[in-house]
Protein backbone atom coordinates (compact mmCIF):
# COMPACT_ATOMS: atom_id res chain seq x y z
CA UNK A 1 0.00 0.00 0.00
CA UNK A 2 1.88 3.53 -0.80
CA UNK A 3 2.04 5.65 2.01
CA UNK A 4 0.12 8.54 1.67
CA UNK A 5 0.87 10.76 4.88
CA UNK A 6 4.19 12.67 4.26
CA UNK A 7 5.59 15.49 6.76
CA UNK A 8 5.81 12.59 9.11
CA UNK A 9 9.45 11.51 11.37
CA UNK A 10 9.85 8.38 13.49
CA UNK A 11 10.10 8.52 16.95
CA UNK A 12 11.86 6.29 19.04
CA UNK A 13 10.57 4.84 22.86
CA UNK A 14 13.39 5.68 25.32
CA UNK A 15 13.80 2.01 26.01
CA UNK A 16 14.63 -0.91 23.97
CA UNK A 17 12.30 -3.84 23.43
CA UNK A 18 14.97 -6.18 25.14
CA UNK A 19 14.56 -3.87 28.47
CA UNK A 20 10.99 -4.36 28.52
CA UNK A 21 11.85 -8.28 28.21
CA UNK A 22 14.31 -8.43 30.84
CA UNK A 23 11.55 -7.10 32.76
CA UNK A 24 8.98 -10.16 32.32
CA UNK A 25 11.35 -13.06 31.53
CA UNK A 26 10.24 -13.31 27.71
CA UNK A 27 10.25 -11.73 24.61
CA UNK A 28 7.45 -10.02 22.95
CA UNK A 29 6.25 -11.56 19.25
CA UNK A 30 3.13 -12.79 17.77
CA UNK A 31 1.75 -16.15 17.55
CA UNK A 32 -0.20 -16.07 14.66
CA UNK A 33 -2.41 -19.18 14.18
CA UNK A 34 -3.69 -19.85 10.48
CA UNK A 35 -5.82 -22.54 9.99
CA UNK A 36 -10.17 -23.13 8.98
CA UNK A 37 -12.92 -22.53 10.27
CA UNK A 38 -13.30 -24.67 13.17
CA UNK A 39 -10.02 -25.85 12.91
CA UNK A 40 -9.58 -24.79 16.76
CA UNK A 41 -7.85 -21.54 16.31
CA UNK A 42 -10.00 -19.52 19.14
CA UNK A 43 -10.25 -22.21 21.20
CA UNK A 44 -6.48 -22.85 21.67
CA UNK A 45 -6.21 -19.25 21.63
CA UNK A 46 -7.90 -18.18 24.82
CA UNK A 47 -7.00 -21.49 26.30
CA UNK A 48 -3.30 -21.09 25.40
CA UNK A 49 -3.59 -17.39 26.94
CA UNK A 50 -4.78 -18.67 29.86
CA UNK A 51 -2.12 -20.91 30.10
CA UNK A 52 0.94 -19.12 29.63
CA UNK A 53 -0.64 -15.91 31.61
CA UNK A 54 -0.90 -18.38 34.43
CA UNK A 55 2.69 -19.02 34.25
CA UNK A 56 3.12 -14.98 34.41
CA UNK A 57 3.49 -13.81 30.87
CA UNK A 58 2.06 -10.88 29.14
CA UNK A 59 0.32 -12.67 26.49
CA UNK A 60 -3.20 -11.06 25.29
CA UNK A 61 -5.23 -12.87 22.16
CA UNK A 62 -5.93 -10.97 19.05
CA UNK A 63 -9.12 -12.74 17.81
CA UNK A 64 -11.29 -12.57 13.49
CA UNK A 65 -14.39 -12.60 15.47
CA UNK A 66 -13.75 -9.68 18.48
CA UNK A 67 -11.88 -7.61 15.92
CA UNK A 68 -14.52 -7.28 13.53
CA UNK A 69 -16.53 -5.31 16.27
CA UNK A 70 -14.25 -2.61 16.92
CA UNK A 71 -11.00 -1.91 14.42
CA UNK A 72 -12.65 -3.57 11.09
CA UNK A 73 -16.67 -2.94 12.12
CA UNK A 74 -16.36 -1.31 8.60
CA UNK A 75 -14.98 -4.39 6.56
CA UNK A 76 -16.74 -7.17 4.58
CA UNK A 77 -15.88 -10.72 3.85
CA UNK A 78 -14.86 -9.84 0.10
CA UNK A 79 -11.29 -10.86 -0.63
CA UNK A 80 -10.22 -6.56 -0.90
CA UNK A 81 -12.05 -6.39 2.87
CA UNK A 82 -9.96 -9.93 4.07
CA UNK A 83 -6.73 -8.15 3.02
CA UNK A 84 -7.54 -5.22 4.43
CA UNK A 85 -8.56 -6.84 7.75
CA UNK A 86 -5.61 -9.11 7.62
CA UNK A 87 -3.07 -5.89 7.07
CA UNK A 88 -4.62 -3.94 10.09
CA UNK A 89 -4.29 -7.04 12.62
CA UNK A 90 -1.22 -7.68 11.18
CA UNK A 91 -0.58 -3.91 12.10
CA UNK A 92 -2.12 -4.43 15.40
CA UNK A 93 -0.23 -7.65 15.99
CA UNK A 94 3.24 -5.76 15.55
CA UNK A 95 2.04 -2.92 18.49
CA UNK A 96 1.44 -5.45 20.62
CA UNK A 97 4.75 -7.36 19.87
CA UNK A 98 6.95 -3.85 20.32
CA UNK A 99 5.08 -3.55 23.72
CA UNK A 100 6.40 -6.50 24.78
CA UNK A 101 3.68 -8.67 24.24
CA UNK A 102 3.21 -12.20 23.26
CA UNK A 103 -0.03 -11.73 20.73
CA UNK A 104 -1.85 -14.74 19.80
CA UNK A 105 -3.48 -13.40 16.68
CA UNK A 106 -6.24 -16.05 15.33
CA UNK A 107 -7.48 -15.50 12.10
CA UNK A 108 -8.41 -17.82 9.06
CA UNK A 109 -6.34 -15.30 7.09
CA UNK A 110 -6.33 -17.32 4.38
CA UNK A 111 -3.85 -16.12 1.76
CA UNK A 112 -0.53 -16.42 1.68
CA UNK A 113 0.84 -12.71 0.58
CA UNK A 114 -1.57 -11.53 3.87
CA UNK A 115 0.17 -13.72 6.58
CA UNK A 116 3.57 -13.01 4.45
CA UNK A 117 2.66 -8.98 4.89
CA UNK A 118 1.85 -9.77 8.83
CA UNK A 119 5.03 -11.31 8.96
CA UNK A 120 7.64 -8.63 7.54
CA UNK A 121 5.34 -6.02 9.94
CA UNK A 122 6.53 -7.23 13.08
CA UNK A 123 9.56 -8.74 12.25
CA UNK A 124 11.98 -11.57 13.91
CA UNK A 125 9.27 -12.59 16.78
CA UNK A 126 6.73 -13.32 14.29
CA UNK A 127 5.74 -17.51 14.18
CA UNK A 128 3.15 -18.75 11.86
CA UNK A 129 1.34 -21.39 13.31
CA UNK A 130 -1.01 -23.50 11.31
CA UNK A 131 -3.91 -25.54 12.87
CA UNK A 132 -4.02 -27.98 10.06
CA UNK A 133 -7.69 -29.82 10.12
CA UNK A 134 -9.01 -31.04 7.27
CA UNK A 135 -11.87 -29.62 5.79
CA UNK A 136 -13.94 -32.71 6.14
CA UNK A 137 -12.86 -32.69 9.37
CA UNK A 138 -14.26 -29.30 10.38
CA UNK A 139 -17.03 -29.59 8.72
CA UNK A 140 -18.03 -32.44 10.42
CA UNK A 141 -17.48 -30.26 13.90
CA UNK A 142 -18.97 -26.87 12.55
CA UNK A 143 -19.58 -25.44 16.11
CA UNK A 144 -21.13 -22.28 14.61
CA UNK A 145 -23.00 -23.56 11.66
CA UNK A 146 -21.24 -22.04 9.22
CA UNK A 147 -20.38 -24.72 7.01
CA UNK A 148 -24.28 -25.59 6.70
CA UNK A 149 -25.00 -22.24 5.84
CA UNK A 150 -21.99 -21.82 3.15
CA UNK A 151 -23.37 -25.30 1.52
CA UNK A 152 -26.86 -23.92 1.44
CA UNK A 153 -25.36 -20.54 -0.28
CA UNK A 154 -26.58 -18.35 2.95
CA UNK A 155 -22.58 -17.57 2.93
CA UNK A 156 -21.02 -16.13 0.45
CA UNK A 157 -17.19 -16.25 0.25
CA UNK A 158 -16.94 -18.80 3.18
CA UNK A 159 -13.03 -20.57 3.35
CA UNK A 160 -13.03 -24.18 2.32
CA UNK A 161 -16.53 -24.10 0.74
CA UNK A 162 -16.62 -21.09 -1.72
CA UNK A 163 -13.35 -19.23 -0.94
CA UNK A 164 -9.93 -20.76 -1.23
CA UNK A 165 -7.44 -21.68 1.64
CA UNK A 166 -4.02 -21.23 0.97
CA UNK A 167 -1.59 -23.46 3.18
CA UNK A 168 1.12 -22.31 4.84
CA UNK A 169 4.69 -23.14 2.96
CA UNK A 170 7.67 -22.21 5.40
CA UNK A 171 5.39 -21.90 8.93
CA UNK A 172 7.33 -22.17 12.06
CA UNK A 173 5.00 -25.01 13.60
CA UNK A 174 2.17 -27.25 12.18
CA UNK A 175 -0.50 -28.43 15.08
CA UNK A 176 -2.19 -31.22 13.49
CA UNK A 177 -5.69 -30.24 15.01
CA UNK A 178 -7.28 -32.74 12.93
CA UNK A 179 -6.51 -35.85 15.42
CA UNK A 180 -4.89 -34.24 18.26
CA UNK A 181 -7.13 -32.75 21.64
CA UNK A 182 -7.38 -29.98 22.54
CA UNK A 183 -5.07 -30.87 25.63
CA UNK A 184 -2.73 -32.32 23.46
CA UNK A 185 -2.10 -29.22 21.31
CA UNK A 186 -2.00 -26.96 23.89
CA UNK A 187 1.16 -28.77 24.99
CA UNK A 188 2.52 -29.00 21.71
CA UNK A 189 1.91 -25.03 21.96
CA UNK A 190 3.03 -24.32 25.59
CA UNK A 191 6.22 -26.20 24.93
CA UNK A 192 6.67 -24.36 22.03
CA UNK A 193 6.18 -21.06 23.50
CA UNK A 194 8.78 -21.73 26.61
CA UNK A 195 11.42 -22.52 24.16
CA UNK A 196 11.21 -19.68 21.98
CA UNK A 197 9.94 -16.80 23.82
CA UNK A 198 11.30 -17.45 27.73
CA UNK A 199 14.49 -15.45 28.73
CA UNK B 1 -19.78 3.49 11.28
CA UNK B 2 -22.53 0.70 10.38
CA UNK B 3 -20.93 -2.78 11.13
CA UNK B 4 -20.59 -4.84 7.85
CA UNK B 5 -19.79 -7.83 9.25
CA UNK B 6 -22.43 -10.56 10.15
CA UNK B 7 -22.67 -14.36 11.55
CA UNK B 8 -19.80 -13.07 14.41
CA UNK B 9 -20.14 -13.50 18.25
CA UNK B 10 -17.85 -12.44 20.53
CA UNK B 11 -15.84 -14.51 22.64
CA UNK B 12 -14.40 -14.00 26.00
CA UNK B 13 -10.66 -13.92 27.61
CA UNK B 14 -10.48 -16.72 30.19
CA UNK B 15 -9.20 -14.22 32.64
CA UNK B 16 -10.90 -10.74 33.94
CA UNK B 17 -9.39 -7.69 33.35
CA UNK B 18 -8.58 -7.29 36.91
CA UNK B 19 -6.70 -10.65 37.27
CA UNK B 20 -4.46 -8.78 34.82
CA UNK B 21 -4.14 -5.67 36.79
CA UNK B 22 -3.26 -7.53 40.29
CA UNK B 23 -0.75 -9.25 38.56
CA UNK B 24 1.13 -5.76 37.71
CA UNK B 25 -0.50 -4.13 40.55
CA UNK B 26 -1.93 -1.11 38.28
CA UNK B 27 -5.15 -0.62 36.10
CA UNK B 28 -5.14 -0.39 32.33
CA UNK B 29 -6.33 2.16 30.21
CA UNK B 30 -5.51 5.02 27.92
CA UNK B 31 -4.04 8.22 28.42
CA UNK B 32 -5.35 10.29 25.41
CA UNK B 33 -2.87 13.40 25.09
CA UNK B 34 -5.00 15.59 22.85
CA UNK B 35 -3.46 19.32 21.88
CA UNK B 36 -1.79 21.85 19.06
CA UNK B 37 1.42 20.35 17.44
CA UNK B 38 4.37 21.57 19.65
CA UNK B 39 2.33 21.37 22.47
CA UNK B 40 4.46 18.85 23.94
CA UNK B 41 2.34 15.51 23.35
CA UNK B 42 5.16 13.15 22.24
CA UNK B 43 7.99 14.55 23.87
CA UNK B 44 5.79 14.23 27.24
CA UNK B 45 4.39 10.64 26.18
CA UNK B 46 8.10 9.06 25.68
CA UNK B 47 9.14 10.64 28.79
CA UNK B 48 6.20 9.53 30.85
CA UNK B 49 6.29 6.12 29.20
CA UNK B 50 10.24 5.66 30.26
CA UNK B 51 9.16 6.77 34.10
CA UNK B 52 6.29 4.40 34.30
CA UNK B 53 8.09 2.15 33.10
CA UNK B 54 10.90 2.84 35.79
CA UNK B 55 8.42 2.60 38.39
CA UNK B 56 7.41 -1.44 36.71
CA UNK B 57 4.34 -0.23 34.84
CA UNK B 58 2.97 -2.01 31.86
CA UNK B 59 2.94 1.30 29.74
CA UNK B 60 2.96 1.51 25.61
CA UNK B 61 3.05 5.08 23.74
CA UNK B 62 1.13 5.17 20.33
CA UNK B 63 2.23 7.99 18.63
CA UNK B 64 0.29 9.91 15.61
CA UNK B 65 3.78 9.99 13.47
CA UNK B 66 4.75 6.03 14.15
CA UNK B 67 1.23 5.04 13.20
CA UNK B 68 0.96 6.52 10.49
CA UNK B 69 3.86 4.54 9.06
CA UNK B 70 1.63 1.22 10.00
CA UNK B 71 -2.16 0.86 10.40
CA UNK B 72 -2.85 4.32 8.77
CA UNK B 73 -0.53 4.56 6.18
CA UNK B 74 -3.23 4.71 3.64
CA UNK B 75 -4.67 7.83 5.35
CA UNK B 76 -3.68 11.44 4.82
CA UNK B 77 -4.85 14.35 6.66
CA UNK B 78 -8.08 15.61 5.21
CA UNK B 79 -11.34 15.66 7.64
CA UNK B 80 -12.28 12.35 6.34
CA UNK B 81 -9.04 10.72 6.95
CA UNK B 82 -8.01 12.15 9.82
CA UNK B 83 -11.29 11.10 11.51
CA UNK B 84 -10.65 7.22 10.26
CA UNK B 85 -6.90 7.49 11.71
CA UNK B 86 -8.59 8.70 14.78
CA UNK B 87 -11.38 5.77 15.05
CA UNK B 88 -8.64 3.14 14.54
CA UNK B 89 -6.29 4.75 17.19
CA UNK B 90 -9.23 4.57 19.62
CA UNK B 91 -9.53 0.59 18.71
CA UNK B 92 -5.84 -0.35 19.03
CA UNK B 93 -5.87 1.92 22.44
CA UNK B 94 -8.98 0.24 23.77
CA UNK B 95 -7.62 -3.46 22.70
CA UNK B 96 -4.18 -2.16 24.74
CA UNK B 97 -6.34 -1.08 27.95
CA UNK B 98 -7.94 -4.39 27.44
CA UNK B 99 -4.61 -6.38 27.51
CA UNK B 100 -4.00 -4.28 30.99
CA UNK B 101 -1.35 -2.13 29.15
CA UNK B 102 -1.62 1.61 30.18
CA UNK B 103 -1.21 3.28 26.25
CA UNK B 104 -0.27 6.46 25.82
CA UNK B 105 -1.82 7.82 22.77
CA UNK B 106 -0.29 11.04 21.39
CA UNK B 107 -2.30 12.76 19.03
CA UNK B 108 -3.79 16.17 17.74
CA UNK B 109 -7.03 14.19 17.71
CA UNK B 110 -8.65 18.11 17.06
CA UNK B 111 -12.43 17.39 17.01
CA UNK B 112 -14.41 16.58 19.89
CA UNK B 113 -16.44 13.80 18.29
CA UNK B 114 -13.55 11.49 17.19
CA UNK B 115 -11.96 12.07 20.83
CA UNK B 116 -15.59 10.93 22.53
CA UNK B 117 -15.53 7.99 20.39
CA UNK B 118 -12.44 6.96 21.50
CA UNK B 119 -13.59 7.75 25.06
CA UNK B 120 -16.41 5.00 24.66
CA UNK B 121 -14.81 2.64 22.53
CA UNK B 122 -12.55 2.10 25.58
CA UNK B 123 -15.06 2.10 28.57
CA UNK B 124 -13.70 3.30 32.01
CA UNK B 125 -10.19 4.07 32.14
CA UNK B 126 -9.94 6.31 29.02
CA UNK B 127 -8.78 10.06 30.50
CA UNK B 128 -8.39 12.94 28.13
CA UNK B 129 -5.42 14.78 28.79
CA UNK B 130 -5.46 18.26 27.52
CA UNK B 131 -1.41 19.20 26.81
CA UNK B 132 -3.22 23.36 26.32
CA UNK B 133 -0.54 25.52 24.83
CA UNK B 134 -1.42 28.68 22.54
CA UNK B 135 -1.33 28.53 19.04
CA UNK B 136 0.98 31.37 19.26
CA UNK B 137 3.62 29.62 21.37
CA UNK B 138 3.42 26.18 19.61
CA UNK B 139 4.14 28.28 16.80
CA UNK B 140 7.24 29.80 18.31
CA UNK B 141 8.32 26.37 19.62
CA UNK B 142 7.70 24.89 15.44
CA UNK B 143 10.62 22.19 16.17
CA UNK B 144 9.37 20.64 13.03
CA UNK B 145 9.00 23.68 10.79
CA UNK B 146 5.29 23.14 10.06
CA UNK B 147 3.24 25.89 11.21
CA UNK B 148 5.83 28.22 8.95
CA UNK B 149 5.18 25.69 6.14
CA UNK B 150 1.27 25.90 6.77
CA UNK B 151 2.18 29.98 6.98
CA UNK B 152 3.42 29.40 3.83
CA UNK B 153 0.16 27.46 2.03
CA UNK B 154 3.25 24.60 1.71
CA UNK B 155 0.57 22.15 4.00
CA UNK B 156 -2.96 22.19 3.70
CA UNK B 157 -5.28 21.13 6.35
CA UNK B 158 -3.22 21.95 9.43
CA UNK B 159 -4.88 22.33 12.84
CA UNK B 160 -4.25 25.43 14.45
CA UNK B 161 -3.67 27.29 10.81
CA UNK B 162 -5.68 25.80 8.48
CA UNK B 163 -7.82 23.47 10.39
CA UNK B 164 -9.66 24.05 13.57
CA UNK B 165 -8.59 22.64 17.38
CA UNK B 166 -12.07 21.99 18.86
CA UNK B 167 -10.83 22.37 22.55
CA UNK B 168 -11.69 19.87 25.19
CA UNK B 169 -15.21 20.61 27.59
CA UNK B 170 -15.09 17.87 30.07
CA UNK B 171 -11.74 16.62 30.19
CA UNK B 172 -10.01 14.51 33.28
CA UNK B 173 -7.11 16.80 33.06
CA UNK B 174 -5.49 20.03 31.83
CA UNK B 175 -1.75 20.28 31.72
CA UNK B 176 -0.84 23.77 30.89
CA UNK B 177 2.03 22.96 28.76
CA UNK B 178 2.40 26.56 27.66
CA UNK B 179 4.16 27.70 30.65
CA UNK B 180 5.28 24.45 32.55
CA UNK B 181 8.43 23.04 31.86
CA UNK B 182 8.37 19.52 30.53
CA UNK B 183 9.79 18.02 34.16
CA UNK B 184 6.99 20.48 35.67
CA UNK B 185 4.55 18.84 33.47
CA UNK B 186 5.73 15.56 33.87
CA UNK B 187 5.49 15.52 37.46
CA UNK B 188 2.03 16.78 37.42
CA UNK B 189 1.66 13.60 34.50
CA UNK B 190 3.31 11.27 37.10
CA UNK B 191 1.32 12.45 40.57
CA UNK B 192 -2.46 11.61 38.47
CA UNK B 193 -1.26 8.16 37.12
CA UNK B 194 0.34 7.15 40.93
CA UNK B 195 -3.55 8.40 41.87
CA UNK B 196 -5.74 7.30 38.98
CA UNK B 197 -4.04 3.76 38.43
CA UNK B 198 -2.21 2.04 40.32
CA UNK B 199 -4.02 -0.41 42.87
Amino acid sequence: MPKKSTHITKVAHRMAAEDRWRCQGHRGGVLWFTGLSASGKTTLAFELEKRLFDQGMKVYVLDGDNMRFGLSADLGFSPDDRMEHIRRVGEVAALFADAGILVISAFISPYREDRQRARKVAGENFHEIYLSAPVDVCETRDPKGLYAKARRGELSDFTGVSAPYEEPEHCELIVDTGTLSVEESLNVLTTYVAEKFKL
